[in-house]
């Protein structure tokens, strides 16, 4: 196995434990309010239990590659990360009308559930929208509370207050973005490259990455350059994957149904290049799919097979390497200290190989 | 005019200019990500323009009656809530399912509308609401900004963070327990009045009272006090005036369609007082108005009628009234510097007696 696949492993165990207790002293107190919201605490929970962790993890091992050595305080700012993450993909489930994450079901989809089986008034689906909207919020509230608690010297938790708001505006930018990508008809490939960027890159690998290194508090300025250095093209390498997969992955390992991305209508760089290279036939089927919310297994088929005749996923599959080629080298050359630099060049590598 | 109302006004304009500084500088960074980010803002910025600013003057006006003299920084903690309060108006009115607020398109509204007009792909309801998602979201972390990015001292700051935070919690939660009473069939007057404490005088008086008492960093334990027991009856109070108002008011005044409220299936004293006095035909006609969609201009005069021939109206009248003097006579009595106190003592009155 993968060293750092081993790190990130030993990792999730002590960042789960430490979300587990947050959750535990949340529901006693709010539990105080009503009992009914330890139900619905529980449900934010739950959806947080199943993550990888890998903006956690990009904190804590920027944080020991930039020299950090707090390992125990470090981890708030873990759980506060992974708190936040869990508010938006309790609100970008709404969004993308997806019923199923991580093999469980959303949010939305589990309170139309809760309504259909318990209340009379009002609109189910509604009902469950509006209890994500809110559920997320709440996600949102505990990741800052976290932060506003830990025991860092509190200069060092206003810059990473800083940084984490940067990093919400960003997203909330690049998922703006990626919204008008879906409704739109002109999509260009810069307008693509903008979303991966914000959306992925910078707040999945260069975010966290500079939280950790303003928390390590040594040599930050030249730190935060090479993080930024090595996070934009992995980030967008890793993105690219995660469209393959998208397109070409199974439900099984995915843990959300086959043709999500398709029937989202979701511009990826795949479906621009495939656009680009396309035949008129080539073209209709493209067409017919993407956005179809009645799509056949006969009709994901000819999709994939767009994919691979135009030489659409060959390219996306260099373009990935050769991201991934130069996030590594940045690294490689950088001066940060073993445990980190080993978990970042090795992450890099399984990020764009995996199959879930 | 009452002096408070004149404090208020005042105040609002330095308030009005802060927050249009703060967009200023915002939409020419953000501008930069991509240009149609810049509407996206304006957007958020103007559903943040017509507020009353009645937080930001609890914040403003209690850190002065707390001694706090430092009236500059202090405006950023004010533009600050009122960018949180943005945020959960969006919110709100997504759940609410309203498509006017402050005699304006509401944001998912406007979004439909742009959608309807310009796009092909997607569904316009369902757009509207994600862009209102994600403009909430954005709002909450441009709160958070002019906080991190305050002149006040760290320390202050991470209190005011801490104290933010248990806001938001506390608001959702009431916010929870709010849709869950919508749906219910099972009212208690213990709900009701939770869900008056945690959503409305703990989020619009008391924690803006409390983040001028920290701001202030004089006698903090006593003032904290102090402001709970003048906060807790008269945001009570003044729910139970908006309460009326939402059943008695025109839509000239209200910025809303009449009958929001009941359409709503809202939830108030005054409809759990009128179901307890009613007669069976009195309840027909309430049961027959909440949560009813089609509402007609008659079925509302009949509800109204019911609410005052139960003596629902003037026991919510009385009641308010009560609590009203309980929160004044706290505050005269207690030992407050003097622009400040004349603010508490002159809104007081004005929120309970208002006719918007």
């Amino acid at each position: 196995m993968n060293t750092a696949i081993k790190q990130l492993n030993d990792f999730q165990k002590k960042i789960n434990k430490r979300i587990d207790c947050f959750f535990k002293i949340k529901k006693k107190k709010i539990g105080l309010i009503a009992p009914s919201l330890i139900g619905f605490m529980e449900n934010i929970q739950n959806l947080c239990k199943k993550g990888k962790r890998l903006r956690a993890a990009y904190i804590y091992f920027g944080c020991l590659a930039a020299g950090g050595e707090d390992k125990k305080n470090i981890l708030d700012l873990c759980a506060s990360i992974e708190l936040i993450h869990s508010y938006f993909l309790i609100h970008d489930d709404i969004m993308d009308q997806d019923a199923v994450r991580r093999g469980m079901m959303t949010m939305h989809a589990c309170y139309e559930q809760i309504h259909k089986k318990l209340y009379k008034n009002g609109d189910s689906a509604h009902f469950g929208e509006s209890m994500a909207i809110i559920g997320g919020d709440m996600a949102s509230a505990f990741g800052y509370d976290i932060l506003a608690k830990s025991k860092l010297p509190d200069k060092i938790k206003i810059k990473i207050l800083n940084k984490i708001n940067s990093l919400i505006i960003d997203t909330t930018a690049g998922q703006f973005l990626d919204i008008k990508l879906e409704v739109g008809s002109n999509v260009n490939r810069h307008d693509i490259m903008t979303v991966l960027k914000y959306k992925t890159a910078k707040y999945t690998i260069e975010g966290p990455l500079h939280i950790g290194a303003i928390a390590a508090d040594k040599n930050v300025k030249k730190n935060l350059k090479i993080f930024s250095d090595y996070a934009i093209p992995l980030g967008v390498a890793f993105q690219i994957r995660d469209d393959i997969l998208g397109i070409f992955g199974s439900e099984e390992k995915l843990g959300k149904p086959v043709g999500s991305d398709m029937r989202e209508n979701k511009r990826t760089i795949l479906v621009y290049k495939a656009f680009e290279r396309a035949n008129g036939a080539q073209k209709k089927i493209l067409k017919n799919c993407l956005g179809n919310n009645k799509l056949t297994k006969n009709q994901i088929n000819d999709f994939r097979q767009v994919i691979v005749d135009t030489g659409s996923l060959d390219y996306a599959q260099k373009e990935a390497n050769k991201l991934l080629a130069e996030a590594l080298d940045v690294i490689k050359k950088a001066n940060l200290a073993k445990e980190g630099k080993n978990f970042l060049i090795g992450v890099g590598e399984y990020l764009t190989r995996r199959e879930n």
